[in-house]
């Protein structure tokens, strides 16, 4: 009789295939004696004859829509909805990317350039349809399609769920990377994970406090990727790894899941190009938990198939703060384990030697998140590939490049040894034997520094051990940088110093961090995109691809007929958020006053408090005034959005005050002409598209030498929002390009940061005395002017004990840095100049220039066009 | 500041909308003052030149295919191997199922017929491509036209993967239904539920024991499905209800998940209409989980979501027994939910007052798993819709009927009141209230007859109290039917004699189970498909939906040419088998042995134990006879097929036990050329449809009076396989077809059964005495002849012990007919004829009768012809 199984051979890992196989992503024309291609199947002239092109005009793209009407909804005109329409729409769009994204493939197979890939945890892509259409050129054509079909083409956009893969300013950079290399034309993938759950909802509760909802993005099937389920990876954990010779083990056992790919197409602006996100799912490996199906017990079996699909179920969501969960590092894992098999599989695909992985492949390490993909290739190259323990570190060492995003020391990777050892037992090996050499290598450098060893270590020791993710990414990569100026000093002279000694300053970098001014300018802000095109006189693909071209307003700055226009824009984009408000959220908003905007996570670093202590100020001062006085003054409404980490406690807090201390001033019938506020729930990349335009004046006051670099503060200047900042972060950039007369800075500087906390904690004075203004603004809340004080009373006090983030050394400063924005509002004239500079200034600013920067100076590619 | 959450209004039910929502399936045309039709969106014009139509030739099917890989697949002539090709061509082909299928659905909603739904917690479909080309008559374009893309139409549809949504006979039934119903043009509509898990697959170990691996069957993603991200019904469990005035309650609280539609096209054999099964699937209902998000705790409330959907995650591997786990409830409950909540939104759209229900809506309960409709149907019109109690169970009783398929005791179902108490509460209230109204009617019709209350209660007496579904099944429907002749006298003699005496003997009635000729005879035997067609001269279509047409054959019997066609085309069927089994299993078999199959659901009562103990017999004797004598004996080959409840000790032995005798005969020399035995591992609907066609015999041996009917017999008989079996269920209706010298008949009768099992219970007389033959083999296996005999004693226990399935008493008469079976398969040409006449007499077991049956008899239904 049979047996089908051989419960033996379970868990042992299947013999790499040396060949790519043909169902997979590019393909290898073969060729006849006389060197030309053979067609691979069938009769060409019928595959060629049924391949459709790109939809060409108004008909094109109406039968389209039609079509996915009928088949892919099974639906008909007389029951389709926007939402139906949008699904509709939004495979026709697909439809065309995907004939950009077949050739861009097939021509990176022909021509088999180096490749980049971007590894990112955190993809925060937000929507798709109209950034699709906008950089096909086909939105008008849609426009007018849909119109004909009886939508309306905005209405449609709007029913779009935003993909928010990731928690803030690091997954959206990735995302506008993206956009930058398939514009530039350059060979790069992205690599990240498919959670089912994107960052949470946010919602506010009665009493003002933040609550988290799941959310389940996909249910409603998304467009936009393309589920491939022919691109499958055995991902396996736990089991054991066995030593061989020569540096080599074993690893096996455990339990094994199956990474699914979706890709996702990413098209360039007015190109061909459309290259690939590949997003990894995981799966149950069918028929393999025979430990389970062996006891009879088939639900248990059921169960822990189940289990292997919630490695890729949620996104973490903390920004800046490292979370120890065992989930954690298995989802990094399993993400680089499937990206680095995929990639070694199209490398080997080439037909090259393994030695010159490097001259084919560069790797971005998007933070230390996927550092263990140092240790993989390792594994790889040495336990599959049969590669040389040295011979591997020098490939490996020439592959990989490590972005540093924080020099917080709470965001700092480090993992306790148990974990990975039981986890990743072959990993756990390699890096302890990577480790000991490394350390050997220190040793002859700095004899008997003992203490530089403990501190280079991949290991710190203790109970239990830790793994230094950052020193593995460090000693693993070629080249190591930071993303902001100034940022990447403090990487140099703080967390990396030590390796700065070893390596020789030349490792390190900086690339200061870009946004895509496709999305950010030309998308969110139509009005004012068509108005620079106007005014340049150069095609607007010309300076959205070469943004340093806004350089050209500052010749119209004078000019009235140009400020006006450029001041209605801003009206516009105001009355535009505050319709938006009033429609999701049933308030009105005095469009009048002036926009301040400080959107962003909610993190003590990032000050939000010291704003809210700031309006709560403005409030106190503003009652006391006679209504003259008040008349005087220059009105303002203050925004805030952004999501606090679930657990993050003082984070939440603040998030209750600010709801509850504009529940107050926006009722006060003597100051709500003046000042009002108010907290948008559920902060998201389509939100940030309505608020930015918006803004007058955004604000980026994080703590000196604490914010890597921010991005939103690009975004604002970019739409001609002035800056209210401290000296952190891209802010000096910022302000070196518009100079100093267009932003508004206040606060200590780094160098201060270090003493002033000493000081605090070793010789205290006491607010009262320190900083009198805000001690009285601390006593308000604490007296119950918004609610019980009693609540906030943990929050106000790490202000008054400690004051980590300086709120009390700066808040006196920070007054008076509103009393200048005040005083320039209301010389309306000038403050619009200022923000057709700020704008005119930005060039430097567009993620174009900073992938631009990888591409040459770190992973040596070159744009490889579409023919 | 806002408040966007209410936590109050959390777990409120919403209020049902008063009309059907434009953007469901179906529609209502508006009209103008003219009365001609309005075109409801957009331009008439462009709507109607965008509509494609069906593809009619071969340049339409490829360019169709091509579009698909190039598009949904996002694949091209140089990457796309079988499973890709499948996969287009599936989509090419549901395209065109969906023409027909959005023109049956939109004049079903013109012309407003009654409808009949049937509600099945299993639906075995199978595979789909094949049979969807069959039935659109493009089978011959799509061969050409995937040969010309340079692939084989056979090897694309061997890439299917069943969709095994079922146990055994009942889900295979239900697709038969579905089947006939749109071949008969019927407004029919399946429910049931998107399993992620269907069966298990049953993989053999090397013991010969049966393992049971989770089948993710949709990991490739289901072609045949359409997501209805627009349906989706909200479904309540636990919480609490309240009662009001007049009976009626407000259920709210608990968990509430989302059921969301996926929808199968159910295509009838050469006719446009094209029905529809809709699976539903659970989900989280987002943002619902408040409890677990007030407490901050994020990852409680993700889990949560994710618990939602395990509603759905698995079919329950048991047939024919209950399993009392609260999932199961949850899933039957979660089912009818929302089948009944969209079947209500279906009628109301007729906008026909509420008590014509009945005229406009009939509901087949398939066994008793949807019998929660019953009160699910009182809790709309009573809770929701206003009706009065009396009027809304007058509209009950007369929209159900209910079949019932079992009447073994560990089969019928009962749930605890506690467990419903809690997890429906308010259908616990209204299963009380029902019941205690007709108690009070039974005790009026048959004064102070306790033990008759106490039997027909809707509620089984003791700790803990149980609700039995047959009763409450049975006095919610307007008519009762079992499934055979047999089986409906028994039921009515039996489980159901004091509601028989109660209501009368005309609500109880039979309709004997069919099978798709389409399915079992045109597509899995398509050389017999074309001798019939030309043998009958009329057209396939004529005879393949007129069964009884097949009773032309019985002319041609004697004619030696067609005799031999005949019989040449089972020779070839069984080098199919036996090529198949090559393939997949290494295992060569002689295909000039007779075939001799049983191939069904392990379990006692089907007694593979009797058929496997009689080859053992038969290996016994043929090892005592010399070479001479065995060169005279008949070669067979014993074919085994199917599955085990993971959970039933005995039926998993079985197996064990047959795998292990295989192995012993197979290799010996002395006997392995006159006999053999086989068992297929991961028995399926296409599995089935290869080795039906193939057999010579099939064994349908259950104790007399417990297989309801057997629909696998039917199927084995149409290809012309002959029948032994018991006088039990079918086998009953096609003896009196085929006439008594066409089976081989033997056992015990059923009204024998309950006589015996006392003996056996009372005075039982040990197997030695009562049957040696039977003691000898038993003996042999203790001994150890095939392993170890100690692990086969619990098996071999349940016959010498007890004997409940009467083993012992049937076995001489069954070794008896397999001599007879012998004999007459000497005369071969004498056999060919019986195999002709069992064919020509199987027009009865067409599913089209049996459906037309329910339509006429039962639901009061009519064709309704898609024009
Ligand atoms: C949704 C979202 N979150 C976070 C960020 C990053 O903001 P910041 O640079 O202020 O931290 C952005 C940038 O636009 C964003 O759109
Ligand atoms: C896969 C499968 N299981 C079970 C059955 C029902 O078999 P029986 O009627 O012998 O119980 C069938 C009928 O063809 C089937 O195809």
């Amino acid at each position: 009789m049979t047996s089908t199984i051989d419960p033996k051979l379970i868990g042992k890992p299947a013999p790499r295939p040396r060949r790519h196989v043909r169902t997979l992503t590019g393909y290898f024309p073969e060729k006849d004696a006389s060197g030309k291609e053979i067609w691979p199947r069938g009769d060409e002239n019928v595959w060629k004859d049924g391949t459709r092109a790109i939809d060409k005009d108004v008909p094109d793209v109406t039968k389209s829509i039609i079509n996915h009407v009928n088949t892919s909804l099974a639906r008909q005109a007389y029951n389709i909805d926007d939402m139906g329409a949008y699904q509709a729409v939004a495979l026709a769009a697909r439809d065309d990317l995907l004939i950009n994204w077949n050739e861009t493939q097939l021509n990176y197979t022909r021509k088999a350039p180096k490749r980049a890939y971007y590894l990112s945890l955190e993809f925060l892509m937000g929507r798709t349809l109209d950034n699709a259409l906008l950089n096909l050129g086909l939105k008008d054509n849609f426009t007018q399609g849909v119109d004909k079909l009886g939508f309306n083409i905005e209405d449609i956009i709007d029913k779009e769920r935003d993909a928010a893969l990731g928690n803030g300013g690091l997954g959206r950079l990735a995302a506008c990377y993206l956009d930058s290399s398939a514009s530039q034309e350059l060979p790069v993938w992205g690599y990240g994970l498919r959670y089912k759950y994107g960052i949470f909802q946010q919602l506010i509760a009665p009493d003002g406090s933040q609550l988290e909802a799941p959310d389940p993005w996909l249910e409603h099937s998304n467009p936009w990727e393309l589920p491939r389920v022919d691109v499958t990876i055995d991902v396996r954990f736990y089991g054991h790894a066995e030593r061989l010779d020569n540096g080599k083990a074993i690893w096996s056992g455990g339990q094994e899941v199956l990474a699914v790919a979706y890709d996702v197409m990413i098209p360039g602006y007015h190109t061909k190009t459309t290259n690939n996100l590949r997003l990894w799912e995981s799966k149950p490996k069918r028929g393999f938990d025979l430990n389970s199906f062996n006891a009879g017990d088939y639900e248990k079996a059921v169960q822990s198939s189940n289990s292997a699909e919630t490695i890729t179920s949620v996104l973490y969501p903390n920004d800046n703060t490292m979370v120890g969960k065992e989930l954690r590092l298995k989802q990094q894992y399993f993400w680089t384990a499937a990206s680095l098999n995929d990639i070694m599989r199209r490398f080997k695909n080439y037909g090259k030697p393994i030695t010159e992985f490097p001259e084919y492949v560069a790797i971005q390490l998007n933070d230390t998140h996927p550092t263990l993909a140092i240790p993989e290739l390792m594994r790889l190259l040495v336990d599959e590939e049969d590669v040389p323990w040295d011979k591997a570190w020098s490939i490996v060492t020439s592959t990989f490049f490590f972005t540093n995003h924080t020099v917080l020391p709470e965001a700092l990777e480090k993992w306790p040894v148990p974990l990975m050892q039981h986890l990743l037992p072959r990993h756990m090996q390699i890096i302890f034997d990577l480790n000991l050499t490394f350390l050997q290598a220190v040793e002859k450098k700095f004899p008997g520094d003992r203490d530089r060893l403990a501190r280079m270590s991949l290991i710190q020791e203790g109970y239990p051990q830790y793994v230094r993710m950052a020193n593995l990414a460090c000693i693993g990569s070629r080249r190591v940088n930071g993303v902001a100026e100034l940022h990447s000093e403090l990487v140099k002279t703080t967390i990396m110093k030590d390796f700065v000694e070893f390596f020789g300053v030349s490792k390190f970098s900086n690339v200061t961090n870009g946004i895509t001014p496709r999305r950010w300018l030309d998308q969110c802000n139509p009005a004012l995109s068509t108005l620079i095109t106007e005014t340049l006189g150069c095609t607007k693909n010309e300076w959205l691809k070469d943004l340093y071209k806004l350089e050209g307003l500052l010749k119209h700055v004078d000019d009235p007929k140009f400020q006006k226009k450029w001041a209605a824009i801003k009206q516009s984009n105001k009355e535009r958020l505050a319709h938006h408000v009033e429609v999701t959220l049933g308030i009105k908003i005095n469009t009048k006053a002036m926009f301040d905007v400080q959107i962003k996570r909610l993190h003590e670093y990032k000050r939000q408090t010291l704003n809210l202590l700031g309006v709560v100020h403005r409030y106190l001062a503003l009652k006391k005034m006679t209504p003259e006085q008040r008349k005087k003054i220059n009105p303002r409404v203050v925004f805030f959005a952004g999501k606090a980490a679930p657990g993050y406690y003082i984070a939440k807090l603040t998030i209750r005050l600010i709801v509850n201390v504009a529940r107050v001033i926006n009722a006060d019938p003597d100051t709500k002409d003046y000042l009002s506020m108010f907290f948008l729930p559920d902060y998201s990349v389509t939100l940030a598209e309505i608020l930015i335009p918006a803004s007058d004046l955004s604000q980026h006051i994080s703590t000196a030498g604490t914010e890597a670099s921010g991005t939103s503060n690009m975004k604002f200047c970019l739409n001609g929002g002035l800056l209210l900042g401290t000296v952190d972060g891209a802010n000096i950039e910022i302000a070196e390009e518009v100079g100093d007369s267009n932003v508004f800075f206040f606060g200590h500087l780094t160098p201060a940061v270090e003493e002033l906390r000493y000081q605090h904690t070793y010789h205290p004075v006491p607010v009262e005395e320190k900083c009198p203004a805000l001690a009285a603004v601390l006593d308000e809340i604490s007296a119950g002017r918004f609610g019980d004080g009693s609540v906030y009373e943990p929050l106000l006090n790490t202000i008054r004990q400690g004051d980590y983030y300086l709120l009390t050394e700066d808040f006196d400063s920070y007054i008076q840095a509103l009393s200048m924005v005040d005083a320039a509002y209301q010389d309306r004239t000038e403050w619009i100049k200022k923000s057709i500079r700020t704008t005119a200034k930005m060039g430097k600013f567009s993620s174009d220039r900073a992938i631009l920067t990888y591409a040459e100076e770190f992973w040596n590619i070159e744009a490889c066009k579409v023919p």
